[in-house]
């Protein structure tokens, strides 16, 4: 199995591909200031590329949103405004400030310079193996699974390209086997870098196009599979980033004999989440 | 900092460089066995790099090298021999395998193809940051620091090499300040990778070269290294590899406002180890 490693760079995730194809289209439009709804990786991602190019950046969150990675934001230099339970709301208010403060909005997954940019991810993957078999994406907003979906269904036809969700947050999934989009009501997951309820219609009409199959993982999955990350290849990774291992535990006959690539999409997790999600032997419950 | 990683590799540790090296000189030889004594990532690489070119491996090591280190050797496809109390005497039996059954014998750090390999992480240090000020290398028996201390005097003539040894294992940072060879009687560090005894007066002849300075860090300075790894870049290490973060732990005026590079080195550790030095808070003495 190939891990490509989105984490070892200063904002520890793949965002910061997506971040600078963004940042450099707003400036080409005369932007100062810009405005995106995150879980917390675009949100460094935007700040870091953004700040470091004179843009004033405000990231809305949700209230429940991991306070690590709104550390990391703040820290990096943006506004951070907290608004609702979840990431829908917080979708809801980034477009309200960017209409009534003028500022430019990023809308992950929806604006296509964040999917060419995590594109460039598949450049890679085909680059480096154009014999692969199988690339498990993890699949939140979609950004990353309609970028690295179109290159490798371009350039690699052969090789399946199969979304993965936790069931605790499974409305894209949901919607790509019925075809329309289908809302969910609850995020129940760990993996808070991958957990919408309102699939973008656009995003589902490309992800039907670029993906062979999407699956969904169990939270005791997500945890073996960070586990197995960290002693393996001894690497922290947040829960999304462990996606693509809980598959192949889930379906081991499904992935064996096969050349299996999985992004490995983020590390942002805190250490005492991480010490009770995959250090502790006896782990229980999740906490969220 | 710049940290340069070396432990995201089939054998996790940089070792990988010098085998290849060596395997294909060996080849050319017309060799058909190879023998080595090593603390366990040579032996690892070496395996590795030889099996799949068809030759049998022997790996001499210390009836107290680490356990882990020994599994992954055996399961690459090595013949494992234990010998004596450390690294030492694991280095006079290969060398009597190799008299007397005609197997190739690599000596780590003596033997210029395990320094040529390694220095090819000089090679890709300069090219990455041609306006580094200081890079801080990890001292066992020396292939690493002298491989790359050549490179970067003779590319980035400005910047300083300086050797890190653990104060429990101080046998070359006492020579190289003597100016001769200075043996030592214990070894006593968890830093396995790192641990000598004996100089080899060759490799003491390059280091008094290639080398600026060298510096002794302790054992809570290396779980400190290990912990900050963890927590600020998300990588498991194993202890040779957070001597340079320990330097810096000790000695933050000296380093301050530079560009410091360190090499991570490896990180085969036993996740039993690592728990007990790095995630449990009130760790206390070290095991060894």
């Amino acid at each position: 199995m190939t891990l490509k490693i989105e984490t070892l760079n200063p904002v520890r995730s793949f965002k910061g591909r997506g971040a600078e194809t963004v940042v450099a289209a707003a400036r080409e439009k005369g932007a100062s200031r810009m405005v995106c709804a995150s879980a917390g990786n675009l949100g460094q991602a935007l700040t870091y590329s953004g700040t470091r190019r004179g843009l004033d950046v405000t990231v809305v969150a949700a209230c429940t949103a991991n306070p690590l990675k709104l550390r990391r934001i703040t820290d990096l230099g943006a506004q951070v405004r907290l608004e609702g339970e979840d990431i829908e709301d917080a979708r809801l208010l980034a477009r309200e400030i960017a209409e009534t403060e003028g500022a430019y909005l990023v809308e992950d997954s929806l604006d296509l310079a964040t999917c060419e940019g995590a594109a460039t991810i598949g450049l890679e993957l085909v680059r480096d193996d154009p014999a692969l078999d199988v690339v498990l994406v993890a699949v939140g907003g979609g950004a990353m699974a309609s970028g690295v979906g179109y290159v490798v269904r371009s350039l690699a036809g052969h090789a399946q390209v199969i979304g993965v969700q936790p069931a605790g947050a499974p409305a894209m999934s949901l919607s790509w086997r019925r075809g329309t989009v289908v809302e969910t009501d609850r995020i129940e997951t760990i993996a808070d870098g991958a957990a919408g309820r309102c699939p973008i219609p656009e995003v589902l009409d490309d992800l039907l196009v670029v993906l062979d199959d999407m699956t969904l993982v169990g939270e005791d999955s997500i945890k073996a599979g960070m586990r197995a990350l960290h002693e393996h290849a001894g690497l922290v990774v947040e829960p999304s980033a462990a996606l693509g291992i809980a598959a192949v535990l889930e379906q081991p006959e499904r992935f064996a004999g096969r050349r299996v690539t999985t992004i490995l999409c983020g590390s942002n997790v805190e250490p005492a989440d991480f010490a009770q999600w995959v250090l502790e032997p006896s782990a229980g419950t999740s906490r969220r």
